[in-house]
């Protein structure tokens, strides 16, 4: 090789900030708070404050190498965090509240933090959890004063003393910066360790036109927890193209978004499914309409059909984006190619609301058979999907082996197929996808038909024992009140819908168990019924 | 430090087009090429044909380290090397064919090519400059079919035989990839050596809103040439965002531009001053418009203020870019930011059309004093204008020493100012700078205020020696053709628009002596009157 002669310079997280409080200095950052009144600045002034957080956490003997919890909602000062921790050349990992106090005490232990910052409304867990957490040295609230009560720092007030330039160090790309858990639904959270280059680059591709598109015009909400995935890069995404951000903390119910969206202009927002029914129905009570929005990104599960149809009749388009802690979380997104829009908007529309995104400038997707050949993109094929590429996980945080195959292939655990324009759509979860006479059969698909049965409100398919076929699919079902539809119903109904031998062999009503993030538990419903089919 | 745990793979310059040829397959490139009908393909084709040219070139003992020349235009054959020969761990150098026969050969020769691929109206040239290559191997015509009266092998019909699939092998992103040589003034022309890694993250960046802000939807013409600095990035930006291209070949005169904007729907094109005096000058004769037109990007020199004007009438903007072949040439680009737009259309224009541009992420940008001090960006103080960034040149090729200051601070030998929104403003190249009394005058400012005086075709200002001020500025008039304005009018018109001490000693009507690519030839009209101002 002819080494290039170009310069050998670290891509750093700061240096987004840093960029933002030069080209975009005056442009705004909102935040609500626990608490407190709207907090109103500028890009210049935030990195003043990030800065006189990493003199502060360096006060505290943090150091590069080191790890900081945070146990934080969307807010400036948790936002002051991503940029400062990692910037001083320490890992920031962004602990998720919505976990049982094991599992938190888990991941704060197993990332090694040496201090925990968390908002007010955090005091509760954090005074349960304090006595299992000997290894963490220092507690400070994200607040501006800590109430009496409390014997805490308060952030604003430790950082006020301090310089509000910072000497940011050099640092290699490859240092570690994030340390995101998968939620883990079997066995312990698994950590993902985000580097500088995988952040920065993660940021330079996910503000281009294909993924958020974002311009220094936009106003961007995120309504993903900054602790999940780092809110799918949006802080790093929105800063490079200088976007004015509001920060919603915790209120994401109907009516706050509607507020905020109304009053600061809001054209970008971003989050899980849920949310949006919250506002659409907050919308709909109310008689309002979506203001300012343009775009509302949707992610963590698909995109009801009813939700696409909704916001679009408000002329606010949807995309959907999929991806994952291990990811970035950028893998696909839902965005319009001229050789999609060539089919008219009815098709187009159809095609964005029903897959869950297409292909993305560096993150490689594939579908794997069972014995690891490369299946063809032909949108029918289905198999296991796999992606590599720089922002991708390589190894679990701790872990002693690659988390990849020898190709660098991560194995998402879902069943995918690719279609021709480079659009992928899960249609399985690989442990519920049905394995039939040695042909696979979509759980996802049979529930999301079994849906649209007038008088299901949830259905869940898994695939349990079969003496003959291996295994076989059974539905449980919820009704609406009041419904009587019955078996013969749903049957008749699924009978034109889907092929013959994908009718499930029994249909039951009963209460549809689920997680404690809220999907349906398809371990239990197997454990219960897994031999329903046994010849007894 | 702790390492980050995400994938270490390598940015790599071919995986751009097998995304793009992956995730758009279908979008069009289409080529005007040299005395051939007008050719067309897409993506998928085009890395089909790219994957023939690289087997090609191993054939021909081409390998990892070894340097290829072109000497071509705007054509997709000259696009197809533009990702074969880096692919394949070569390196492609991009011979500017308007450089004298001598510094053609001292590049050939200097960048080390072992083989030369060029366009038919090039042969010429080739012939004669053939026998001064003798470590050129291989010479190979860029056409369907070479001409019989010519003794080359023809490039269409050399490739067709190879395999469509080429083992692309994993490369280190710090691999060099394209060789370009800056025009060189003075001296001979030097050598920058852009990496996979540069030419990657240049063209992640380069595809931003506040850059070229390219979408799928787009189609890109470039009618900057290839062998300039890559034609600012744009075969890469353009690719990594699936836009259509249309490459006009050398054909850059006003008609043949406009023909292909309305058949093509160009929306984006960029390019040199001169190419749009020509193209606009062809619709006010034709009475035309601008059809798909929406946005011309404009570097290589200042945007004539009419020229903004004149595009604005027909609803395209335009944006001032500024680069140099040592930055890839992405430093600035003149995109409006919300704060820019807040002071009003006219505001938002008159800072548009007079400066280079707004900063980057990825491309620092500062001014210095005469003591390497930094100077604040207040759009007034004016000082040594210098560029760092991992797209930036470190050191020249074949040169011993890097072209750098210990801080990692490039150079430009521009003089500029920086304001607060980050917008930056050439004031001179250093060497033209005239340093009157301890203070600076700006020669191109002077230039550019003497040319709105009525009967002033063009105006040009040196500093010539003084014996108290050290240098005073004299400028030398063209007048347009029966303009009778003489020194007293010129005066006049200076005198309530430049400081007092700004006013040039003498003004002289002569003709103004130009360079071979069209600038004023300063150092001639120096040389000429240098000593006009001493007591004698």
């Amino acid at each position: 090789m002819m080494p290039g002669l170009m310069q050998d310079r670290d891509l750093a997280i700061i240096d987004i900030l840093r960029f933002a409080a030069t080209a975009h200095a005056t442009r705004e950052i909102i935040s609500r708070n626990v608490d407190e009144p709207m907090w109103r600045y500028d890009y210049a002034t935030c990195l003043a404050r990030t800065s006189q957080a990493a003199h502060y956490l360096q006060s505290l003997g943090i150091a590069a190498g080191d790890v900081v919890s945070s146990l934080a909602w969307n807010t400036h000062r948790h936002f002051e965090l991503f940029y400062a921790v990692p910037g001083m050349g320490a890992v920031l990992h962004t602990a998720n509240p919505r976990l049982t106090d094991e599992h938190l005490i888990y991941t704060i232990t197993h990332a090694g933090a040496r201090a925990l910052l968390f908002d007010r409304n955090m005091a509760q867990i954090v005074e349960r959890i304090r006595p299992q957490l000997p290894d963490v040295e220092h507690f400070v609230m994200l607040v501006a004063a800590p109430s009496d009560t409390l014997d805490y720092i308060g952030y604003d007030a430790a950082i006020a003393p301090f310089n509000a330039h910072f000497d940011w160090p050099t640092l290699d790309e490859r240092a570690g910066a994030f340390l995101c858990y998968t939620s883990g639904t079997t066995g312990d959270p698994k950590g993902v360790l985000y580097s500088h280059r995988s952040v920065v680059l993660h940021a330079l591709a996910g503000g281009l036109s294909g993924a958020m598109g974002f311009s220094a015009f936009d106003v961007v909400m995120p309504c993903q927890s900054l602790y999940h995935a780092t809110a799918w890069g949006l802080p790093f995404a929105g800063t490079i193209n200088g976007v004015k951000f509001v920060l919603p903390a915790d209120r994401m119910d109907g009516a706050s978004l509607d507020e905020l969206i109304r009053s600061e202009g809001v054209t970008f927002t971003g989050g899980v499914p849920t949310i949006w029914t919250m506002y659409l129905d907050h919308l709909e009570r109310t008689g309002g309409d979506t203001g300012t929005l343009e775009r509302v990104f949707i992610g963590g599960s698909a995109v009801p059909r009813d939700m696409a149809a909704a916001f679009d009749r408000f002329g606010v388009s949807t995309r959907q984006i999929w991806g994952m802690t291990e990811t970035s979380p950028l893998g696909v997104v839902a965005s319009s190619t001229p050789a999609l829009a060539a089919g008219g908007r009815d098709a187009e529309n159809e095609q964005l609301w029903t897959r869950q995104g297409r292909m993305q400038f560096g993150i490689e997707i594939g579908i794997f058979g069972e014995d690891g050949e490369a299946l063809p993109h032909d949108g029918e094929t289905s198999g296991a999907l796999k992606v590599r590429g720089p922002w991708v996980v390589e190894r679990y945080f701790r872990a002693e082996q690659s988390a990849c195959d020898a190709e660098g292939w991560f194995d998402t655990g879902d069943v995918a197929t690719i279609d021709a324009l480079g659009f992928m759509r899960i249609t399985d979860r690989r442990k519920d996808v049905i394995k039939s006479g040695g042909e696979w059969i979509s759980s996802i698909d049979l529930e999301n038909i079994a849906a649209g049965c007038p008088g299901v409100r949830v259905a869940a398919v898994v695939g349990v024992h079969h003496p003959k076929w291996e295994e076989r699919p059974i539905m449980i079902v919820e009704r609406h009140d009041g419904s009587d539809v019955g078996e013969a119903g749903i049957r008749e109904f699924l009978d034109s819908r889907v092929a013959r031998w994908w009718m499930p062999d029994r249909i039951l009503f009963e209460d549809v168990p689920l997680t404690a993030t809220g999907k349906i538990d398809k371990k239990v419903i197997r454990a219960r019924h897994l031999h329903i089919l046994d010849v007894r």
